[in-house]
């Protein structure tokens, strides 16, 4: 680990750092705040997963987690959305494949196959890393949460590994990539034309398919510009519902996709963690 | 005024407007919060002055203000920190001077002259403004802080302001352009080469020259970079003790000049103002 920069903040500090990644194949870049509570011993962690566009940097500078986390005692970290530095053919054409558009999946196609298995890096990767690098950080008490892509991120890694992450919440997720235009583009050139290999990659599916967490929170803005085309918070619901899978769904009037939605709820996810991983 | 953007957060409003500026012969950006208060009637209002190379947009979304203005119920301004959309000789090629640098001075050198009266843009304008335009909020409430060339402004336009603005407050000011190489730089081509103007723009001068605030207070960060090359606390704690102005002058162990250090700290200033001009 290469620590970038290190600013102090709530009494705790906010520190970038670089690493190398088996994973992906790349120097991998990530925001991690450890709050005052680290030096009283080891703190629960939340992974929050950024959405289409974003780096590590995102949440981190906008989504007020900080003063939060300092509250609570919950250390922070903001991976990033996909592999860095690469050139592979078309990975920077557009704004919702490729880099910056990772899609928290192990691609199996080419030229992708090699470097975008951001499903292994945060579901694998990063607890081995809190593990051995953090020494701050209980590895035992890891939640996720996250945002649009990373909203679907956190779910289906969350319910994919109830053993690791014993929090899962979400905001403004897309519920179904299967089920949209941004999955429908997204999943066929990074694991083939194969549906039912989507449905690893899939909240509602997996929930179908009978994956299970204890409960999921959901927020979703009624004014988010992608509700009803992208994120489809009623096929959750309907999952959630026939298969018997808890979810608190909160809609929330008159809130868009923006960080001022996530930074106006991104409090009551931090204490949903912290209630599930029992920080002190 | 042209309303930009709006977007919900934390129950009020996060607004961007555009609007022709009288003081500067530009078209101005400027930020403002609404908090959900503006329900039940005017709120205060505390302006934030930003730092070297910001715009309207940087407090707006890395300060975390919207959560502690919906819980205190006041409203919160983001002016841009220079006017835009000019090309004058000189005036993008430095970060500390020009565009993103205007010092919140009326410049009387050429070509700056026409332009860069960001002094009367805070001073004067934006308090008309607000009684003009915002009926949410009272314009007999005003306060001012600031972070670095903004804390500068706050300083500066408070002091020689004190029945228009009733709050004053700096993060990591630069105490006495005067007395510091971006001052030195900057007042001469805005300005001239007689200090005596100097004076009416460097908060220590106009401490010992007699203009006073019921009380300021100031947070530096003993990390910051740029403590003792530029910004030089010490001088302004000499000023207020040699001539009887009340300072409260708070320095942060380990905090440096980032926008980190102002999020930990800008809660107690959202207070401290609302304190002085007895928000609800």
């Amino acid at each position: 680990m290469t620590e970038l920069s290190a600013n102090k903040c709530f009494g705790g500090m906010q520190k970038v750092f670089s690493h190398s990644s088996r994973s992906t194949g790349t120097e991998m870049t990530l925001g991690l705040y450890l709050p005052p509570q680290v030096r009283e011993g080891p703190v629960p962690l939340i992974v929050f997963l950024a959405g289409l566009t974003c780096t590590h940097e995102n949440a981190m500078v906008k989504a007020g987690a900080q003063r939060l986390c300092a509250d609570i005692g919950l250390a922070f970290m903001t991976p990033d959305t996909s592999p860095r530095g690469l050139e592979l053919d078309g990975e920077h054409d557009r704004y919702d494949f490729g880099s910056g558009a990772g899609f928290y999946l192990d691609a199996t196609e080419a030229p992708w196959a090699e470097n975008y298995r951001m499903y292994s890096y945060v579901a694998h990767e990063l607890p081995e890393l809190v593990l051995t690098e953090f020494a701050e950080i209980d590895a035992g008490r890891l939640g996720l949460t996250g945002h649009s892509m990373g909203g679907h991120g956190a779910l289906t890694i969350g319910l994919k590994n109830p053993d690791r992450f014993k929090s899962v919440s979400a905001l403004a997720p897309i519920a179904s990539p299967i089920n949209c235009p941004w999955g429908q583009n997204a999943l066929p050139r990074y694991i083939g034309d194969n549906k039912g290999v989507w449905r690893q990659y899939d909240a509602c599916a997996l929930i179908e398919d009978g994956h299970r967490v204890p409960e999921i929170m959901v927020d979703q803005g009624l004014n988010d510009e992608f509700m009803n085309s992208q994120l489809k918070p009623d096929l959750l619901e309907r999952a959630c519902s026939d298969h018997g899978q808890s979810l608190q769904m909160r809609y929330q009037e008159g809130y868009d996709h923006s960080y001022f939605f996530i930074s106006s709820f991104l409090g009551d996810h931090l204490h949903w963690a912290a209630d599930h991983l029992q920080a002190t």
